[in-house]
């Protein structure tokens, strides 16, 4: 396999689309990576979620709490590490699924747009694999991530065609490029590539497509200095 | 798409592998299906989860709740039908993903073995899909549940190569057949196939390969009565 033993790391804010991770987007890309013979390293801060939503009702749990390495770990299958405890010098590449975690827990993007901060250890995260030119991916609605961080490199980024989103990440440094769900978008300048995903998906199928495709070029990315 | 519009069911007993559905299993049985063109239909007991344990530590969380519906709306994305409410004829063909939802929520296998109980709305769904001719998938550790439901038939069935489970398959009536991970056992009399899945898998490649083989024959069966 031509990318064997390549240090993955995926962050993964959660367990769930509403309050955490995006379960399909996050199980695909461990798929992709694993078959690429990847090694994969998941990851979450250690914190608790910003909110519990019942995903049978839409309804926030109010009251209820849950921690995002904990729930991470669901999908990890309890291999999971603090992202406190990770530096660019531990991983070849890293990957932000979508889902509201990275709205949400990774920034509050959810609630404040433009003016969001980003989870200050997943911020330090991404400026350490900027500066050491390792690529990254950011899948559905995880772009915005990377466009408050990385804003000042001017970041080519997609997050489908939702127009409101897409003004809110130029506003935020990015420039948007319109994007098919079974497309990406690759910046090989900042090295990041991006994909729609749950963005624009109607099924699981078409999440596939666009994660396999950003995974390989990541992939790619990593190998060219 | 060959199996356009085919009803398929997938139950959900929760989120995570401890205590609920696997989660990889589960995805990647929506992806093929959604590959196939099926109609999926997530379905899960409107019940609580025996257990809930913290997949970091995999200690149980002594106290803490949830609910089999509402957790497996997570991997459902809020798409998911209360199984009481669910006949054979509203569906052509079910699937039961592993985790030890289906060992300790939907049978109490993990506690009493082959002298479990299952429970009163997944058997009665089973049954009717049997007296239907309807076909069903079981995955990983959810093969006990067919054994226990369907042991007069003298069903053939994998859990891979654990002795000890298969064992317990063949003292309730089941056939067991020893499968390596990326292969599946068909019994086309009584219209199941069965994976070991994350009984043997080392890593979800492994487990894709059973999973899209599980789904290719159940379609199959679908189509023949």
């Amino acid at each position: 396999m031509k990318h064997q033993g390549k240090r993955a790391g995926v962050v993964l804010a959660g367990c769930g689309v509403y309050d955490g991770a995006e379960i399909h987007e996050a199980v695909l890309t461990l798929l992709a990576l694993d078959r690429a013979g990847a090694k994969i390293v998941c990851l979450a801060p250690g914190k608790p979620q910003r909110q519990v939503v019942d995903h049978l009702s839409g309804q926030e749990a109010v009251g209820e709490t849950r921690n995002m390495l904990t729930e991470g770990a669901r999908i990890a299958r309890g291999e999971i590490r603090k992202i406190e405890e990770i530096g660019a010098e531990d991983l070849d590449l890293l990957i932000f699924p979508g889902g509201y975690g990275a709205a949400k827990n990774l920034s509050d993007f959810a609630f404040k747009g433009q003016d969001c901060a980003v989870e200050q250890e997943t911020e330090r995260l991404i400026k350490e694999m900027y500066a050491a030119r390792k690529p990254m991916g950011f899948i559905c609605i995880a772009p915005v991530i990377a466009a408050k961080v990385l804003g000042e490199y001017r970041p080519l980024l997609t997050i489908g065609s939702d127009r409101q989103t897409a003004a809110a990440i130029e506003a935020m440094g990015g420039k948007h490029l319109d994007c098919k769900v079974d497309e990406v978008a690759v910046d090989e300048k900042n090295r990041l590539v991006s994909t729609p995903a749950y963005m624009l998906a109607t099924g699981i199928a078409e999440v596939a497509a666009g994660v396999e495709k950003l995974v390989r070029e990541v992939l790619v990315l990593s190998s060219g200095k």
